[in-house]
């Protein structure tokens, strides 16, 4: 259940010695067609690593034959010299493969700053190379082969029987630090034997991405490589209706996204911050993230503490152009317990059970009809461990 | 060296029994004249406690007798209910006092969401009004009558010698966390005995307000409670020019603030993030407070380890029409060391001394010629333990 589902892929994941822990950290995804279209959505922050830099202008003729992805160095912030790093990895894994190039997309991740181990990283594309593979195992190797602070490597896949045939949908994804929206957030490859247009894939990524990635919020942190890439193969022979490839994407990117949330650094409760009743969905949208980003309700939600006040105080800094509602219409509810109704106080905040792992925080403007859920994870001690104790 | 320090001005602190610790948690302050100038600057969260509805409108016209202050309950999202405590906590020190309601400033800190405990709150301000006093022993006990989860009481006062003699600015603040930029963070009174008119009073605190304490962002938290008051008691007979007036205001509140940050929750290190080059002011203060904001920098700094790209991982989500600058051509030095000069490595990372309390961090755009500074702090695990462990 992985990105070998889909027919028309192989993959591998080895030890290529970027990261000093030894383990597997150099991925490679090959489609082997018949098609070789391709769709990616990239972090929208300005400081960008040079392989997305590559990776951008590579896709933009919407083919691609292969993915090379590693953790251990970010390539990010290293100027000309990561650039041109960038490329000798693109043009060593096309020589491998007997491809162009430009049909090559590269992703890294891990620390910023730091030039790659580039002798490490090519002799690593000589072995992937020589050990792709259409199996779940090899699609795990992929898998592990990207994490950093991960603690589980996280894949999916799903597929769709109809009138033509069956065809598959999978992906493999990482993050669990500098998770923030507004992007595509994270490194993450999804693949499909669907039969589908360089134009359909990139509105269908777009949209899924949209809907999932860019809806979680763990740390307010963007990152400078986020890239989620869709490859299509057509193997399948199969060309669903385009709403039916987007339902199937939406799915497994979402399926992926909430993996994320749940293994987010040092986090122990996953929270829902659902705002129904604005006046249109990017309204709700924007409540919902402005309060999930408050570090003080993120570490009542650590303490088990149902502090709507601090719901409240964080939705008051929503602009009002943003985002129109009457604080005195606006109810709380934790787990549940509607704690704060309609301006004033609701049940005793006694009465909610803070002590699922999944915790749900809905607020209702009661200002129109539309909702949006954004998740994010609690701020722990776990979380100020890991990222003030460890360079990553 | 506080509020009493300026002539003309009585505080008292005392014990009302609204903090479970037995603490003063009950403060006044009296302008006793002959002028009764005021001013404010107020949270610009949209959800407002009751005493800030309160304070917003008794200040309008630019005058006040009294200030008085609870910790213990912030009377935020209390309803119409928390707004009738407000008015008659404003009636009974106005009843005290001999003057208006109108003329009685409120201000309130503590839990949200929590009806204030009237009685005790009524009794307190009889006691209060007994044991007014011009001493720095009275307006000491005010001052830590304020705190919350303050360690320390934070109090100031500085004194002009001129040509027509002298006159004194004096105060006191409180807050630790839920520092956010924006708005007037906090609680603080500010005296003056120099002689002013309401308007250049607000104009003068508006403007220190803007350079000193909405320029620290400890969590990124915006309080629904802060308020900043400055109030003129004429009692020198010196009128200053308005521009020493300013200084000796901007220099008191700057301490303040200073002092804010050297408190700040769980905090071990002060963090000075500075953005010169900038095309203008407002384009350094928003990539300056950007920067400040970012969870995983202030980890890191807390961990000790210069890394500088989350700096630029964090600069980069500014938005281009707010601060254009083009990242290859950014400097970063952390301590003084250039570890990240025009958009490549620089100096060596372990050349940064990161055990000093002050840090800074210093961002050239090189675009052009405008500077800011925010003050935050590092996120720590005693962060953590107290926005998880405790309702505050």
């Amino acid at each position: 259940m992985s990105v070998t589902t889909a027919t028309g892929f192989r993959a591998a994941g080895v030890v290529a010695g970027l990261k000093r822990s030894g383990k597997p950290d150099l991925a490679l995804v090959v489609n082997d067609g018949p098609l070789d279209v391709a769709a990616g959505v990239f972090t929208t922050n300005r400081v960008v690593a040079a392989p997305v830099v590559w990776s951008r202008q590579a896709i933009a003729d919407g083919a691609a034959r292969a993915v090379v992805l590693n953790s251990g160095s970010a390539n990010a912030c290293t100027g000309a010299a990561g650039y041109a790093d960038t490329v000798a990895t693109a043009e060593k894994v096309a020589s491998l493969l007997g491809c162009r190039a430009q049909d090559v997309l590269v992703c890294s991740t891990g620390v910023i700053g730091e030039p790659i181990a580039m002798p490490a990283l090519l002799a690593g594309t000589e072995v992937a190379a020589s050990e792709l593979a259409a199996t779940t195992q090899a699609a795990h190797w992929a898998a592990l082969a990207i994490m950093t602070t991960d603690t589980v490597p996280k894949e999916d896949a799903l597929t769709v029987s109809g009138s033509q045939g069956s065809w598959s949908v999978g992906g493999m994804i990482k993050g669990v630090g500098m998770l923030a929206p507004g992007m595509a957030t994270v490194l993450g490859v999804l693949t499909t034997d669907a039969v589908v247009t360089p134009e359909v894939a990139a509105g269908v990524l777009a949209s899924a991405a949209g809907r999932t990635v860019n809806r979680i919020n763990s740390d307010g942190c963007m990152s400078t490589n986020d890239s989620v890439l869709l490859l299509a193969s057509g193997a399948s022979g199969v060309s669903p209706d385009p709403g039916e490839l987007q339902e199937a994407v939406t799915e497994v990117l979402g399926r992926l996204g909430r993996r994320l949330v749940a293994d987010a650094e040092g986090a122990t409760h996953d929270i829902a911050v659902t705002v129904t009743g604005a006046v249109s969905e990017a309204a709700a949208l924007a409540a919902a993230r402005t309060v999930s980003s408050s570090n003080l309700l993120k570490c009542a939600v650590a303490g088990q503490d149902p502090n709507w006040g601090r719901v409240l105080a964080q939705l008051g800094t929503v602009p009002e152009e943003v985002c129109p509602f009457d604080p005195g219409q606006v109810d709380v509810a934790m787990n549940g317990v509607t704690i704060f109704a309609h301006g004033a106080l609701g049940s005793d905040r006694s009465e909610v059970d803070m002590s699922p792992r999944e915790t749900r925080i809905d607020i209702s403007l009661n200002a129109g009809d539309a909702t949006a859920t954004v998740w994010t994870n609690d701020l722990t001690h776990g979380y100020v461990t890991i990222n003030a104790d460890y360079t990553t």
